[in-house]
């Protein structure tokens, strides 16, 4: 069987920051990733925001840190997925569809995945004015009219974000009260340009280049409308990529997004956890790098301090 | 007064990071350094580890920052030195040698600098042979006789840099080994015209318009020499510089580093710290840049939960 020092699981920002300062550090390291390399991030039409890049799309982000990984040494496994993972003890197994690798460390950098609508154009209007993410995506939107699908708090932070932006949030949500915490509602409400259509679900969202319309029905009434808008954030809810860590004894909270502290520490000696599948209240591409080159630290620092002697 | 809704302490990585996102979340925001614009990266020959740039100076990347938070609309102020904080309520003061800002929060991303050997002769012979930065005055040095003392990172960074402008450079550490990332320590030792004295402590900087000789004296062996240089670059650690917070509320460690949770915030509400002058166990660019980007949007979000009713 193979001997890792660290094998980083999921090959997105987080992964891919880790594994530059990992194999910098001499750790011999090994990305898996059950896609293709980039993770979440490949997916964004422009990112405005990384501190570095004016702008650069998503793609390019990642492919440049994939590049960065690769010259320093780094093996990176697409397409190859975790089905078990042994997190007990000094030496730690990793179950592939493939093979077993036997790792000193672990840093668990899965990601989450956005929940999805499911309606007719969601999927074709995507990066067209379909969206998933307000802070990556609201400043394209500036002065615009836009709509928010959702009721919970990711729906109403979306919505504030987006309210001092856009020219009009419209919050779509198909019950008659939010979900979201109290203060997160009442600090929507009184906004003055954030409106919200109650007990109203989206039934389709028409457009060709970019979104136009979005096909509404409301659930007591029944009566179908149609709104026009320039954009669609979708917010109903993110799911951690947990799950195989969950069962091999990894904390996570309620939702289970997993545990962490400022090393990046989960509460299994040796396994690190970093971006979106954390606790880390912020999930961006700065903060997921930031949390995968900690991770990455502290796994050289654990081996060297409590491995080698 | 100037109303501001952030003001950022410190234009190095965390800051400007910070400065992207705050300006991008709606909130009126100014940076002030008490230097210019860039913080201590901009001393750095090469940066090879932060994602996305397989090799850039540090100039260059925090003049991209800089360039980014200035085309979003983010006010800086250089060469504005912060004297005093009221950092208690809603509306907060900050006063500097010029003026004095209200603003709705602060974001403490003062950074640290160089710790000094504190041997005689060093005072008064810096700028005449004894500094610092190796960016800044190893170029006076072409050809010369150099020493670095030290054993981490920069101390290994430093050397590096030297070794293509000086004859021979001499790296000077009391331990045994290198502190400094495996990566770097390789790199150093493979260096021709690079040579480590271990085990060694510097005494004495000797001169008198400029450095001529240093006092060493082996600490196992106890044996003292001297030796001819033409400069000394000290690379012994860093001192965060939270003094002013210190005095005005905000919470540190023995060693004066900010305390933080994983939501950047301090001991004060509304107040919050970013990069090397928190307790963050990492000091990097990545590291900083995720702490920023953390900071300003708890800051927004502070600001609209608590500040607009």
């Amino acid at each position: 069987m193979e001997n890792w020092d660290i094998i980083i699981i999921g090959a997105g920002s987080a992964g891919l920051a880790a594994g530059i300062y990992a194999i910098r550090s001499g750790l011999k390291t090994l990305i898996l990733d059950e896609k293709l390399a980039g993770g979440n991030i490949s997916d964004a039409p422009n990112v405005e925001n990384y501190p570095g890049f004016t702008k650069i799309s998503g793609h390019e982000l990642s492919e440049k840190m994939i590049s960065q990984c690769k010259k320093l040494g780094v093996t990176i496994h697409e397409l190859e997925t975790v089905n078990k993972l042994q997190l007990d003890g000094e030496t730690k197994t990793v179950t592939t569809h493939n093979t077993t690798y036997l790792t000193k460390t672990v840093l668990l950098a899965t990601g989450s995945h956005h929940k999805t609508l499911e309606v007719k154009g969601e999927k074709a209007l995507q990066g067209r004015g379909v969206s998933y993410c307000g802070i990556c995506d609201g400043p394209f939107f500036k002065g615009k009219n836009v709509v928010v699908i959702g009721g919970g708090n990711s729906a109403c932070i979306t919505s504030l974000y987006l309210s001092d932006i856009a020219k009009q949030v419209t919050i779509i949500h198909r019950r008659n009260a939010f979900k979201a915490e109290h203060k997160l509602s009442l600090d929507v409400t009184s906004k003055s340009n954030v409106d919200v259509l109650w007990n109203t679900e989206i039934e389709e969202i028409k457009g060709d280049k970019q979104v136009k319309t979005v096909a509404l029905k409301n659930n007591v009434t029944g009566v179908k409308t149609e709104f026009v808008v320039d954009a669609v954030f979708v917010q109903v809810g993110e799911t951690p990529n947990s799950a195989v860590a969950k069962v091999s004894g990894v904390e996570t909270d309620e939702v289970g997004y997993i545990k962490i502290n400022l090393k990046q520490e989960t509460n299994l000696s040796g396994v690190y956890a970093a971006g979106d599948v954390t606790t880390h209240p912020i999930k961006q591409v700065g903060t997921a790098v930031g949390q995968g080159i900690t991770a990455a630290l502290q796994a050289h620092s654990y081996i060297r301090r409590h491995l080698q002697k």
